[in-house]
């Protein structure tokens, strides 16, 4: 097992350690019917008269992966038990806001090209990334508006906005190596979190099960956390191919995630230089660098630390949908909890 | 009155010349109290903890100029005879997808940057640009659900996503000299006039009075071409200080406007080949050029002719709301439609 090397999973984190779960079986299992619907809907709706929206709509919707945020929806509009048809519509919203995040995301500074970073959007360029992202939110909003539920409105709306303040608050705090672990959370719950928390209580606002909201939201983003957690750590080690973007993209962002927060309270002076001077707005990543800073980031039991707030995450998730009663449903969103710290990608 | 001859009321178009007109005097008296109460709804909203969303919303907010979409919905909203309090909230909606679309419009490509291109967002970056637009859009929409009318809710999303397609149309057909005039006003219907058009029906809304939603939305609509068309005009000779940007900016961007489709279709063979050579992409913009782009602009009657389209469209702005009993507001609607083709900036 060389590639297992490069996981997370099997690396120094003995004291959760579980067996590779069978990449969310039971979730996409429980969701694929209805997934395929909202994979339809969502490539309806990015469709526009002008080519472009369709070019850069259909690349950004092919690439998006495992649409892990529109299954919460679904999985969790079936644990409350709905049978109807609205959290297909909603789902899709979901993605699109995502989507609109990833190719926002994509925008480079000038800054960043001098530094030869390359992203999607040396494709289309700055500018299409910027408009066709308007283009889906938009697109987003007026799916909501069609759905009709206030409730849809007022949580899609409330964490678009902290997705945005949350994304901007990152972009303020890259490079400062003196940034708190509290920081840091504020930051990936803003960012990632909310949108999971949001994904999940639309389940329970289209079942009409207002008081199911609060542990439908619970469980989102205590399960956004761990998975944002986790992706922080395998930024430095993921398997390129399973991670679907470039290893050490937020070491050469200048992103300052819990892990390098960690080894960067433990370290020596002279590692403490190595940080300053590697996570410097304007370095160019260089192999050795990253090479430098995975070592002391597993010197200092970074990684493992990193997956222990992980686990407390996922196990506050499952712990926020114990009360329901056992469904596919519930197992699958079990699953995913466990999937989100055991993951290799 | 030698700035006067940089103006298009004094160029060329003696048919339809008006008097200089009071700059709007009607209007701002009708709206002041009110807008007043919505620029303190938009600084309250822009807020934020981050301090750098403060920093650029209250920048870009300030530099927001006219304020003519908000004062719109405000006028509208009282032609119809309305007295409440809604109209407040909706106008700021209304400025902070205006504010959220100029912020978005600064991002720039990396091959602007190589020809010099220099915009707001050179303080603050793109991905700045990006990422507090967004928020401000975000902001626009909590904004409506806390109003809850899905009325107002479907004509301000289908606004966004109708002027982000624009924009991404826009895109598209830059450097491009064979667009017809056809497309040039598909393209400034929907990047501009549906964004006129949503402030003026949403007064109707406010109002309860949806039969005059339809005209409402027809007298924006047109206003908003009428605007637009007189802005591309103006973008070859205004008063910088009163237009607030450069002038050339179209030019320099490639933009195809009216004036240029009108001043390339009876263009001579040279003629041609100096518009195809100074509008490809990559050209970097000389005064010479400029120089000489405007002389054929006016040899060929271009400023004229567009002025006449922009007050056939201003005429049609005054029509639709001719059936309305005459009132304050009224009166303030019609001065609206005839300073936006009789404006210097």
């Amino acid at each position: 097992m060389a590639a297992a090397g490069l996981r997370i999973a099997a690396m120094n984190a003995p004291a959760h350690a579980t067996p590779k779960p069978p990449e969310l079986a039971e979730l996409r299992a429980l969701v694929s019917a209805d997934l395929a619907r909202v994979n339809q809907l969502i490539l309806e709706q990015g469709r526009s008269d002008i080519t472009l929206i369709n070019d850069l709509a259909a690349h950004i919707i092919a690439a998006g992966g495992k649409r892990l945020r529109p299954s919460l929806t679904i999985a969790a509009a079936k644990l409350c038990g709905y049978e109807g048809e609205r959290h297909v519509r909603l789902a899709a919203c979901v993605e699109f806001i995502h989507t609109a995040t990833l190719l926002h995301d994509d925008v480079v500074d000038a800054s960043d090209l001098r530094r030869g970073t390359a992203t999607a959007n040396a494709v289309w360029g700055n500018k299409s990334s910027v408009l066709v992202g308007d283009f889906l939110l938009s697109r987003s909003f007026q799916l909501m508006v069609a759905d009709g539920s206030l409730d849809a409105l007022k949580i899609l709306s409330d964490a678009s906005a902290v997705i945005s303040a949350g994304e901007v608050h990152q972009l303020m705090v890259s490079h400062d190596l003196n940034i708190t672990r509290a920081v840091y959370e504020e930051v990936i719950s803003a960012k990632t979190a909310a949108l999971f928390a949001a994904a999940c209580e639309l389940g329970a606002v289209v079942a009409g099960n207002p008081e199911w909201r609060e542990p439908l939201r619970t469980y989102g983003h205590a399960l956004g956390m761990a998975f944002q957690l986790v992706d922080d750590a395998l930024d430095y080690q993921a398997n390129v191919a399973d991670l679907g973007k470039a290893i050490g993209d937020d070491f050469r962002d200048g992103k300052v995630t819990l892990p390098v927060i960690i080894a960067y309270a433990a370290a020596s002076a002279d590692e403490k230089k190595f940080w300053e001077g590697a996570l410097e707005a304007g370095v160019a990543l260089s192999p050795e660098n990253l090479t430098r800073a995975k070592e002391l980031l597993i010197k200092h039991n970074a990684f493992e630390q990193t997956l222990n707030v992980a686990h407390q995450f996922a196990d506050a998730a499952c712990k926020a949908i114990a009360t329901f009663p056992n469904s596919p449903a519930k197992a699958a969103m079990l699953e995913a909890a466990e999937f989100s710290v055991s993951r290799g990608y």
